[in-house]
């Protein structure tokens, strides 16, 4: 027997790491030494990322001091190979969400600035292949923070310098590139997505995700109109030379909504490629050679649900499998149905609460929680086997 | 494939019938019409044991007026055979403690006097047979209340009655049966247990299920010293030829303390005999017959505990399985462990809740919980089928 545990992080509790380990141990509690068991722990491009595939592609995890989304120093790890040439960047070591959590949120000013500075290191140390993990962010401001700090200029009518954040979006009528960091356009730049929104509208990086980054309905309006002018600013003002896939049909497609649109202003001005950070990270970590020949393959993150099955870890894991290995999630919340899970490639997703409980005991108690969870479910298998 | 469905009811949310049905239909999401389902909804003797038992043994519920735990009139339900000779007393339909949770609990008046006035309408009408199901009660009276509605008076020093309820039992010096129902002693009562609790001690009616009626610490001590010199006044006062088996040891044995101590007077004074409520309801629907040749059994209650191991539905499902037939257990909550759940003889265990959750929600949810619970794990059956 050969299972494969290959679960996300459950956000606020346990690493993909620590989540595997509570699983594996589950598993040896029903199974004990018969089961051949696989750890590989995964990521979506988001969080934890840097992490999970920092040994497979040989980069050393580094800490530097950059700013967070309302410009205050943090520190902040990224990842670098030793000959300097390949680099992850976790964006939300900068900018996320959990970093600002101690203030009121402020959804207009946050930017992607202080991510921005992680990528000037890195291109100032030499890195030529850069993997940019966006996801969990805190910010709207479609990526201009960061070109910022690598010497973009936003301005406005009267060709001063707009406001930081998703609030001066409105404003920009010329970007001026004459600073570009010397290194940055000659890097190869993929940027690892973990949604598939569309920049604008109501699928949109602020309408979806702008609420959870406190913005108000108001202010996701002016959010929104903000990512719209700046796709039409890039499209008009920026010319081929910069960027051939740089027309407003692009702009606005499918992943452009990740992280306050942050993929807006890499693409459209530094060529950078979006790829679908679950399935980058199962390449990155072989998961679909683990899990060939697997009896069973369980997964997991912190909440199951629609989210799950467009490009998350999940998602990735499914596709990855082989037809006829069946897929198990554990989960702090399944909140899609059975027929759903099922329609989705999933045999059976279990919570891990025991019954009546409330988030903040969950998540204390999560990693014995996931390992019962898991026992159950094998004392199901072992008894079918 | 052969399913049989036998859960207990989900106190609070879901009748035993309505428990199986849900589950049935999460079997049927899944198997659809492949699957073999049997319902066999259950009950330990206890509360909807007259509803589960009422068409396997032919008699046909009737209500009645009579009165509460604490003397209110109430309507109850019994049941009696259309000659007259079989009847089915459910205690709680007098006794119970959800019909006195609309005032402030009376711990030491409550007694069991409306169960009594049940006893004595069947007596009237001729029963020989009598299945007296107790548990889920709001009294800790030993059953004198019982006994005080067929005729016997309980007496204190100064040959007054005692007053009602676990309060009076300590002033009892002397039994008067020659009032005593002239049908009484000739019939055959047994008693459903659903615990197997002694009559006093830590262990005891007292200690153990007192402060769920409301009993104060200080009150646990009165109850539990009330039923204690209650044993011995009925060992001491009732002679040989009134009960053989009314010595002090079989008094206090296992199973005494169901119902605040109700089968003392029953066993001294009317020579009843305790049964196991989960085991004779398992007789009475043929859930062992119904259970030869199951491919699996779906079982389950609100709270799968360490109690449900102790002569509770779950326990008598267990008992009556064969050793190769997967038993799971769908709950409100499941509070034992993987471990114990297997040790117990049960494959896994998964509760109802999504995810964090509230108590109230999960008992408006219960239906569909249940039902896609159930829908999971047959997807996990079904994928290593």
């Amino acid at each position: 027997m050969r299972i494969v545990i290959a679960p996300d992080s459950f956000k606020g509790s346990l690493s993909a790491a620590e989540a595997a380990a509570a699983m594996a141990a589950g598993v040896r509690d029903v199974f004990g030494d018969t089961a051949n068991i696989v750890q590989r722990p995964m990521a979506d491009g988001g969080e934890g990322t840097l992490d999970v595939i920092a040994s497979a592609w040989e980069v050393v995890p580094e800490t530097m001091t950059t700013v967070d989304a309302i410009g205050r120093p943090i520190r902040a790890r990224f990842g670098i190979s030793t000959d300097g040439r390949r680099a992850i960047i976790e964006a939300a070591e900068a900018n996320g969400l959990p970093h600002v959590s101690d203030v009121t949120l402020r959804p207009l000013r946050a930017d992607t600035f202080g991510v921005g500075l992680i990528a000037r290191k890195v291109l100032d140390r030499g890195a030529t292949e850069i993997l940019l993990c966006i996801g969990g962010s805190a910010t709207t401001d479609g990526g201009t923070g960061l070109l910022t700090a690598l010497g973009v200029r936003f301005l406005d009518a009267h060709g001063r310098n707009v406001a930081p954040g998703g609030e001066g979006l409105a404003a920009i009528t010329s970007v001026d590139l004459s600073h570009l960091h010397a290194r940055a356009r000659l890097a190869t730049w993929r940027i690892a997505v973990d949604v598939d929104n569309p920049l604008c509208g109501e699928q949109g990086a602020a309408a979806t995700f702008g609420p959870q980054k406190g913005a108000s309905p108001h202010d996701v309006g002016l959010l929104d109109a903000g990512l719209a002018h700046l796709a039409g600013i890039l499209h008009d003002v920026v010319n081929a030379p910069v960027n051939a896939v740089a027309d407003i049909q692009s702009l606005t497609g499918p992943g452009f909504g990740a992280a306050g649109g942050l993929p807006v202003c890499m693409v459209a001005l530094l060529d950078a490629h979006m790829v679908q950070g679950s399935r980058l990270v199962v390449d990155a970590i072989g998961l679909a050679e683990a899990m060939a020949g697997a009896t069973l393959v369980f997964t997991g993150e912190g909440s199951f649900d629609s989210q799950s099955l467009g490009g998350k870890v999940i998602d990735g894991v499914i596709a990855a499998a082989s037809q006829d290995c069946p897929i198990i999630v554990i989960a702090g919340r399944v909140a899609l149905s059975a027929a759903e899970t099922r329609a989705a490639g999933v045999a059976g997703a279990f919570s891990i609460a025991p019954g009546p409980t409330d988030l903040a005991r969950l998540v204390t108690t999560a990693a014995e929680r996931v390992r019962e969870t898991t026992a159950h479910v094998c004392g199901l298998l072992a008894a079918r086997a």
